[in-house]
């Protein structure tokens, strides 16, 4: 018979078990942390009809998208957890109660050119608290606090989560007479990091007056710990309603971080942070790793005034925060931060060294009954070949079973790293275990 | 702005946050119990290559597939995890350690005509034990006992895994010379159920001689604890090598789940089980609600000879078994099997009754320090819409902060189900949940 190609799509993650198994934890990590915070869960469709999904999305988004036909039907494949989240909760508006908190774990799809890093399917992992009309400012803090306990639980290394408001930025160039120019020098400032000052200052001249670069620059370079950049910001004496309506608010949001207990370590205020520019209206998050800029945001987000205004008129405000977990790994294990190192969820692997089926299955059935995560090893394989086994997949613990253990009622429990061994009761494992 | 119409595809699942999260422990169980067991996690890309997925695949699953192109590229969405996992032991067969052992809870696709109690998109749940050339007979035991623990965590009831042998109906049917029509034969006896011996006993004489058909008729009537139905086909005296070994397996299969504790009410042999004829050749599984038969199996599977012939020459032979989740849980819910009772999964909901808010997210931070799920009521509520949407959300404990608590450094802890409330330190709320 003529053999296919068993190839997987290039852009598409497919993990060996023992990488899956690290990459399940840090999932499962995200996931407990979010249900602590008290995110309800929720599971939209892969597939939604095209009309739904592209409501709002233009340009790139559309042309990345994954599209077809399937009978009468014109669908697309969801590109994001946000378009599914609006169109959930406009359908189930009755149905929910607000402030409606949901996490949402799963695959999403972008036909992106395939490039190192750049994943065509991938987890996003999102928290969003979503009001009915209004929305407290203290849950543009709680989203950031789920966000630091998630990335302190993973032990990756120091990581800073940026802080900024928009209606400062939009105050700001309202002030200068350049809020149509904003978005377009926003772009600018956020190369800043790639760039430098000087070059910054450059591209800005051909836009705008000597002057005016000047204070965007000033602005900009405002630093300081977060009650310092709030004490500068006043100071700027800004005469804008917009603007000092944005300092009050991201006032308030890291004081209620540091009331939450966040380290202060761990967030700080930066003034040069804005994302997609015409979607968020208030607080917006980027978070950094402090030792590894080059990999970018890890969790980035913000606060919204609309949320589903392209299916309701209710008004929906609503913020949040979103990791992509797929490419967050890929970066994390290429640069070492963490590492495959368990090549087995087992605690226990059994090696029979006996034809007593009944004595070895029974044990696995009472270790199973202490909720030991145990298996057996296959019983064809010889001496030599159970422990090369045993080896090869990495397990901490042994069981052995031979004729003298079956006699005496008993097992043989060996830890593979130490060389230790012990002859046990099957009920004495599970203390034995470390 | 015209609105667009919120819709979800039908035969698309999409639940409410209190199914959800219902939906979830069923879940978390069957995951729970598959690591138990030593199966590892496995997750492949929800698009593959078309000529990948559709290697074997044909008639009634090619049309239902979602096929199409992205690119040059002639892509479909996987319809069952079964397939992908074949390609991906094929493409990493030097880097796993075989037997190898894999769970992978994910969902499939299928565009079939939509109906009550059909999904077009839904969740496989699949446990698979494949060997390198060779596996040995006790995996074909290990695989109902993990469904086996499933079912029993889940509570859904009394169900029986129903188990036969390939092997059995093969050799019978080539002892009748009948090897030919047996694809065609056990298609009608699989509908015995439905329609009745007698009604089966016409179907059969249009196509066998009235002799064969009571050969048959007496085979599938066989009846019996298991040590019986063993007993009366060694009596049958069949003098057919396949099917003395497909007895001698099936013997030695139900004898190992005894070793493994499945107690005895929840297994036993039946001789009408078939299951898909082109893929099965050694033991095959069906498990049925004992209360509810008219839901079908909510869990099948078998033993085959070789997974990944489309991909490679190695024989790799395997056993595994399979939960279509979605379904199973749409038809529990109907059956009233399972009933929607939690809201939320908060352990607490703070209810603030001060505008002391540092207190207020200290006392937070401090629960969840002990892991307590615990979420903070909307400030801007007053005192009866507080405790209103505390009811809604079906809380079982709220704790209380006014200004004499705060004075007294203290909460007040109330058990929303009886009423009962204390004022205690933060410190002691843990222990006080129930």
């Amino acid at each position: 018979m003529e053999k296919v190609n068993p190839k997987t799509l290039s852009g598409f993650m497919e993990l060996l078990p023992e990488e899956q198994i690290l990459f399940n934890k840090l999932k499962d990590i995200i996931r407990d942390t979010y249900e602590k915070y008290g995110f309800l869960p929720l599971d939209t469709p892969v597939i939604e009809y095209s009309n739904v999904l592209l409501a709002k999305a233009g340009g790139e988004t559309e042309k990345q998208i994954y599209r077809f036909n399937k009978g009468d039907n014109d669908l697309s494949l969801r590109f994001d957890l946000t378009v599914p989240l609006a169109k959930y909760v406009a359908k189930n508006y009755n149905d929910l109660i607000f402030p409606f908190k949901r996490y949402q774990i799963g695959k999403v799809f972008r036909g992106e050119r395939s490039q190192k890093g750049r994943f065509r399917e991938f987890y996003q992992c999102d928290i969003d608290i979503i009001g009915d009309e209004k929305l407290d400012l203290f849950n543009d803090a709680i989203v950031p606090a789920a966000i630091n306990e998630v990335f302190t639980k993973m032990n990756i290394g120091k990581f800073t989560i940026r802080i900024n408001n928009r209606k400062i930025l939009n105050g700001f160039f309202e002030s200068l007479g350049l809020l149509d120019n904003a978005s377009d020098i926003l772009r600018d400032i956020d190369k800043i990091d790639k760039i430098g000052v000087s070059s910054l200052k450059e591209i800005l001249l051909d836009k705008i007056s000597e002057d005016k670069v000047n204070q965007i620059l000033d602005f900009i370079s405002i630093k300081g710990n977060n009650d310092e950049v709030i004490k500068s910001l006043r100071n700027l004496n800004i005469n804008n309603e917009v603007f000092i309506e944005g300092v009050n608010e991201l006032e308030i949001v890291v004081k209620y971080m540091s009331m939450l207990e966040v380290p202060k370590d761990n967030y700080m205020i930066d003034l040069t942070i804005a994302r997609g520019l015409d979607y968020y209206t208030g607080t917006v998050y980027e978070t950094i790793l402090d030792d590894y800029k080059s990999i970018g945001s890890i969790s980035s987000g913000g606060r919204y005034d609309s949320l589903a205004e392209y299916y309701t008129d209710k008004k929906l405000p609503g913020v949040g925060m979103s990791i992509g977990l797929t490419r967050l790994f890929d970066q994390l294990l290429d640069a070492n931060i963490i590492k495959v190192e368990q090549k087995t969820d087992l605690d226990v692997l059994i090696l029979p060294m006996s034809d007593n089926i009944e004595y070895i299955l029974n044990t696995m059935k009472k270790l199973r009954n202490d909720n030991i995560k145990v298996d057996v090893c296959d019983l064809s394989k010889n001496t030599k070949q159970k422990f090369k086994y045993a080896n090869r997949i990495n397990v901490k613990y042994v069981v052995i079973i031979g004729d003298d253990e079956i006699k005496t009622n008993t097992i043989t429990l060996k830890n593979m790293e130490t060389g230790e061994q012990k002859n046990i009761s099957v009920a004495e494992v599970k203390k034995s275990l470390i």
